[in-house]
């Protein structure tokens, strides 16, 4: 197997996404699984905003198992994320899912997002290398750290170094969690790349009374962010309905990050 | 979870790829793992119709898991398969990767491949679906049947039927073995989509002495075909050394299927 | 990690169990999951024996996940399995899963079987391995060959040789069946030890419509013998109702399974 | 599937072992993987309980892939394990394997531990099910969360209801860790059963750099203790030389666990 290269550099890197430096302080990025309307996304930025959040996060192209599942609202999700952004002034986090749609993608968001399903999909690794913005490449649920890297590698060796990676949980034969949230990649990634990492609970259990404690957890293992699914009213989510959580919930759980964080910063 | 619509027909799919039958007979597609050069690629391809391969199979686009192993040869690989086909009149698969690619990919093969890597790029299945050319679905490496049921759906709802599953192993915690090879997917693929299904022991063992002995056993599962890797030369081979059979053994082992299958055939 | 000593000798092992000699021809072991009363366990031996079977199984001491399921007739059930012996003539097999038990099993069976669950237990494994009586030993859910020929080697250790080993699914991803049946250990096993391998296809796919083809491709895959469950009355059986073969399609698959040998026996 | 009786009750069960209330406070158990001579136990029993340990760990009883890898001192191991006592005044946790043992080591050990490869050894269960003593029960390397609460429904239904369930990783592709310490199973047992839940991060992740984040992130995500292996000179130990902390490791440790849990306690 060919060897990493540019995945493994001394200096741990630190990402500026208008003005927030992540790999610095611990970020945290939230918003709804899909952006479904207007009302929808402005109101849960306002809330995640209020709440203490650093990135607004929603799907416009969503990758579904069944093509007869809600897909996304594609361009149009993309003009909705926009006005969040002009509302509340957090920087977007959206996926792109197609070579073709890197361009356009790119013009409405602050990062990009390669999702789990597209770990491997190296013609969309390499297009999103050769772009100028930020990349959350998020593992694939079967992946290992050195074919995580790779997938890295890819985006890297295009010439964009900005890459964060981010456990979304790897599947496992537990029934009970949608995924198995793999915390020990958090220090695993620390001593194998210079390269931030965030932690996305929201995926990596499914529901929504696990999703505080993992989040703590996250923190205590020494992520530098979490990526966490909030929505103005779950229970009419068009999509992920069980792990969304309401803004009130999000407050609550900010404030025990916050408190936890205490410990870290003093130590 | 919705439904699958298309995938489950009562009327068990012929597919007819230049007067060959897929899901009549048994078929065997046969080639190197990569589009090498001129007389790799001719070589093989005599040799292999000479031994009774049905289809010739070889990539042009490679996959890998590192930025810095062989991607394959592109464009000059696919005009290299077809200086095969000349030679041989044998019908070409070859792997798309990149949606961008699907019409070129087109002028020069019968029958396009999804690799495993890509079984959920849901981009790819959709362009793939609106071509006139057969698709050859392969497993993803930890997908269930409804998982990949539903990947060939996307490819059918876009309006392509030529569908041909292939399972290519899945990932266990054996090592002895590249994956694990599931043949009860054979039967159950059976009973559960009208679509054919072949096997990829190559790929799914990943190891030359335990190909032939799978082989059989998928023709005994009930497979509508098998895809294997030949090549002229192995040792010299810019990939998968370890798995592709030389034309000897690969004449062994098809006269060795040609053996079981009168068993079926009487029975 | 300590190598393996007695499991890879060069002499293939035959094991004779009352003059059926087991490596040599391929076996069929058959009988119910579960003794479950006289009647019930002579008339499936009848059976059995009348389609061609080679020995006898059935469980007297059944390791359930819960407590609160049928844990089998133990003592009782032993004594039933003789008369099912004196009746067919065929030898017993028969699971065993507390050291404490292995001596009174012995006074019943013929062939002693170690459960998945238990291939790990080492000091049962060093109990077996003190008997003089053959012992089964089935492959964990998620052993490695690795592994399992380590378990084997317990056994050899303590001073028993007569060990098979038994292939009867692994856990993966795959929901459709109840494991996966991974029939690339066979001709794994043929080239990494002497001792002589089984495969269970009842437990391994957990399905009775894809039985029949599993029990094809695992001769195909060049297997030293079968365990079928077969059950006089399924529908009334206490465990494993849905893999339970009737008599009627245990005879049709014995015809299949030996027009299938004639290609291997004159090949 | 039988249901769960006893296993999920409403009032959350607190253990008395020796005066120490496991299920109320966070408590830490810590000692050597096995334990090999006098000396070795002895000091790092003091260094241990120093550092603030609860219990004292060490293995006598060793299951171990390998038939010829250090099969642990048995009886031996207990009395020095008794030893270490008397000088620490730590209560003993001590692994049984064998169900002709548990009355011997319980007449050393204050708790008793069944180890993943056990967790389905029903026999075993239910014996350790009919003390008076407190019984560890180790995560099955694949079990789900079901399956696990059904070996202790085991426990509890012979009449033992003092049972503590201890995560110590699952088996997943991954290989840079041992295993992968599922942490959510934290908050998912808690709201699953009122039996209390420590985690073992040294069996799950294996690499010593790992442990203390993993601890931290156990403690954040609410488990009830941890279980550490610390071995006065873990470059000499006979089995887990990666994974043992040395004692100044352990009180750095210590540490900061406790600045972790003022967090806990004031919120």
């Amino acid at each position: 197997m060919d060897k990493l290269k540019l995945t493994s550099q001394l200096k741990r890197l630190i990402i500026d996404v208008n003005g927030i430096k992540i790999g610095e302080n611990l970020i945290v990025i939230a918003g709804p699984c899909s952006v479904e309307n207007e009302k929808q996304i402005v109101e849960t930025a306002i809330a995640v905003k209020q709440a203490g959040a650093h990135l607004l996060r929603g799907g416009a192209f969503k990758p579904r198992t069944s093509p007869y599942s809600f897909q996304g609202l594609g361009l149009n999700g993309l003009k909705l994320l926009e006005t969040a952004k002009k509302e509340t002034g957090l920087p977007i986090v959206t996926e792109v899912v197609d070579t073709r749609d890197v361009d356009t993608v790119c013009k409405y968001a602050d990062v990009l997002q390669i999702g789990s399903r597209n770990m491997e999909n190296y013609s969309l690794l390499k297009e999103v290398g050769r772009i100028k913005k930020t990349v959350i490449l998020k593992r694939g649920k079967q992946a290992t750290l050195f074919e995580w890297l790779n997938s890295a590698e890819y985006i890297l060796a295009e010439g964009n170094p900005q890459v964060i990676l981010c456990e979304r949980g790897i599947r496992t034969f537990e029934t009970y969690t949608r995924n198995t949230l793999d915390l020990s990649i958090v220090p695993a990634v620390k001593e194998s790349t210079h390269l931030p990492i965030i932690v996305d609970p929201s995926h990596g259990v499914g529901k929504l009374s696990l999703i505080p404690p993992m989040c703590l957890a996250a923190v205590a293992a020494g992520a530098d962010g979490l990526m966490i699914e909030v929505h103005c009213d779950p229970s009419s989510a068009v999509s992920d309905k069980d792990q969304q959580l309401t803004p009130k919930m999000f407050r609550n759980l900010m404030d025990r990050i916050r408190r936890l964080q205490t410990v870290f910063l003093n130590g």
